[in-house]
């Protein structure tokens, strides 16, 4: 009976994983950088704000001058005009004065402070009284306090978010450079796989992989070059891995990558020039049947041809690996948020491998449970019907109902 | 001093919200939609599998023959032949008959059950040992168990993932009706605003918001209609107003909807015809001047001119809102996943508001803590620096250090 030429632990896989390089850069406009991973640290070209600024409706004053105001013992201060958004005033605030300012506006000299409008009463005679006093700095966003000149704003490896673009659109940088998109090839592999297009004849299956791990690659932050179903053969699985090793910057198969007498894809695989297996069969349930390669340093994924197999083998190595080529750090997958749930059901593994099991999230009365989905490993509606998995660990036979586990979401 | 007209708590605005109509439907080819939300239940039109597929490499025989088997007394079966993959056989399994088969075959008639090939041995003259015994079904997935004709495998409201895909794709459903993206109209106000494009003369700032808002909407799944900034006046700001409703789902202004002389956005808003104002001021820190209306029906935000008060606003109301119109159910913003964290700084809150403190995530040795942002409230950058909002509610003054705290990570 022919073997896995290499069976790998998850943990050896992300090693090899880390090994590979990341794509190059590109520059985008600003509006179209969200969710794209910078490239480079992106430094202030100036201070934000320009000058100091008022956070609220008030009057600009200085601090001192307000020093022991109150309801019963008010400041007296004349009015010097008011502040007009969007000016800079050339008067200097005298001794005794305050000049009215709105939200955002640009305090003048000499003031070093504002009162909020609901602590002041006007008099009437171009003056007001404070009821309160205010502190040197108080209501006033300082010249460069929220960014100064020259300050790392963006950290490189950094996936792009509102409030990033936010303030690269404040600091009028418009233009951001981030790493491409990484471009994934997809193939199918089988003789019983028909397009999706195509109603399948008896005994031969529609062409999921393609679909799915297309889906998780774009998901992922990735693109995808998407490849005709290739036949269990030698020789056109080479052509198809040669035409997509040229095309793209990672390769995705599916299908043919386990022992059987049509498992021809760990042999198409390391005879290319520049191959190099770093996993044949890894040490995980669903999934073993999995290669992991490089051909002259691109990487080569080998998914199962099984879907259910192929989709999580592609969330815990694929979509972790692709944000990793696209900039982000390597993160062990499956990518998605944690929440802690109570296990509501046991689950059984067997020792030697990773165990990925499926379930549903149930709340009630404030209490998170995490309830194994119901159903044979194969069946891809299980991994529909679930909210992420339960990892139990390599050396675990198991988890026992009631344990408190982290829940990986989809 | 002028009023907000009809202060709200954040759960009042969200009983506002859920009262909106949800955008139409479109059909859209299966590969284009991920992360689209389904507009209607969709049923499978057939099994799956269509006929009992083995989930081994092994050997498909009658289950009952097994029964006993053991590496000391195994049972001997003939072979009757191969199942090729992509084939229906034509052979009925005998008595004391076994046929090889791949994983992903279907069975030959009269098998019900599939030995994997460890458990068996060749015995060299056209026939097999059975080590171990099978139980009915076992290794099989039997016709219609992953789904059955008429099921429901995905419900409306869903928002699709890589796993729905593919069993979309395996059903051979090419074509997918979801939810429209909503389409807001993205707007900024103010005198003192300038596009990013143009190095602000002193006293104006660049226009942040419509950057933030625009990439805000992006996020939850909606598109955008840029428009051009808008001044200060009640005029133009009726034409861009009109001119929005005209052509969006939902309008998001920001500036001009506190209570100040340059405020004329609820003036504006209200004196169209057929328009509600739901608030006019929410119970929230940072974001109180926000204006929540509608205009036959639409929906109209008014966001603080501030950016960081608009992007909270934006993402407390905004992104669950566009998610909700988009198809999704109305959850409570923000919309990021939640993690447990112990709160590693206290952090103070005026009783009557809901206040959205900044932290940032920090593991130590497997305990999570959320570490208050140091810096003003207005400051964008610390936005950008913080990984997610601890809420402090409405009625509560704080929250002191060293509790147990939900982070809401961006």
């Amino acid at each position: 009976m022919p073997e896995f030429l290499k069976v790998a632990t998850p943990n050896q896989v992300f090693e090899a994983l880390a090994g590979f390089s990341r794509v190059a850069f590109e520059t985008v406009p600003l509006d179209a950088a969200l969710r794209r991973v910078c490239s480079a640290d992106i430094a202030s070209p100036e201070d934000l704000p320009p000058l100091p600024r008022s956070t609220m409706d008030g009057y600009a004053v200085r601090a001192a001058e307000t020093f022991g105001a109150s309801d019963s013992i008010p400041t007296f201060l004349d009015l010097a005009g008011a502040i007009a958004m969007g000016k800079i005033t050339d008067i200097s605030l005298d001794r005794n004065r305050a000049m009215a300012i709105p939200t955002g506006g640009f305090l003048p000299m000499g003031a070093d402070a504002v009162v909020m409008v609901e602590y002041t009463n006007p008099t009437g005679e171009g003056a007001i009284e404070v009821t309160r006093p205010v502190t040197v700095g108080e209501n006033v966003l300082g010249k460069a306090e929220d960014v100064a000149q020259g300050e790392v704003v963006i950290p490189a490896g950094k996936r792009l978010l509102p409030q990033d673009i936010g303030l690269l659109a404040g600091l009028g940088i418009t233009q951001v450079a981030v790493y491409r998109r990484p471009k994934a090839a997809v193939i199918s592999t089988g003789d019983e796989i028909v397009p999706i297009t195509t109603a399948p004849p008896p005994g031969q299956i529609r062409d999921i992989n393609t679909h799915s791990i297309a889906a998780l690659v774009e998901n992922s932050g990735g693109e995808t070059l998407i490849f005709n179903i290739v036949p269990d053969d030698p020789a056109l699985l080479r052509a198809a891995l040669e035409k997509a090793l040229a095309s793209a910057d990672i390769v995705a198969l599916s299908g043919g990558s386990s022992v059987g007498e049509r498992d021809h894809m760990v042999h198409v695989v390391s005879a290319l020039p520049g191959a190099v297996v770093h996993a044949h069969g890894i040490a995980i349930s669903p999934g073993k049947p999995t290669l992991i390669a490089s051909v002259n340093g691109k990487p080569v994924f080998g998914l199962p041809g099984h879907p259910v197999s192929a989709l999580v083998v592609a969330q815990v190595f694929l979509a972790p690996f692709i944000r990793y080529l696209g900039g982000e750090e390597l993160k062990r997958g499956p990518a998605g948020a944690r929440v802690r749930a109570v296990l509501a059901g046991s689950v059984r593994s067997a020792q030697g491998r990773e165990e990925y099991v499926r379930v549903k999230i149930e709340e009630t009365r404030g209490q998170i449970s995490a309830r194994p989905v119901f159903g044979k490993s194969g069946m891809l509606s299980t991994l529909v019907k679930a909210d992420g998995f339960v990892v139990v660990p390599i050396h675990a036979e198991g988890i026992p109902t009631g344990e408190t586990v982290d829940v990986i979401l989809f």
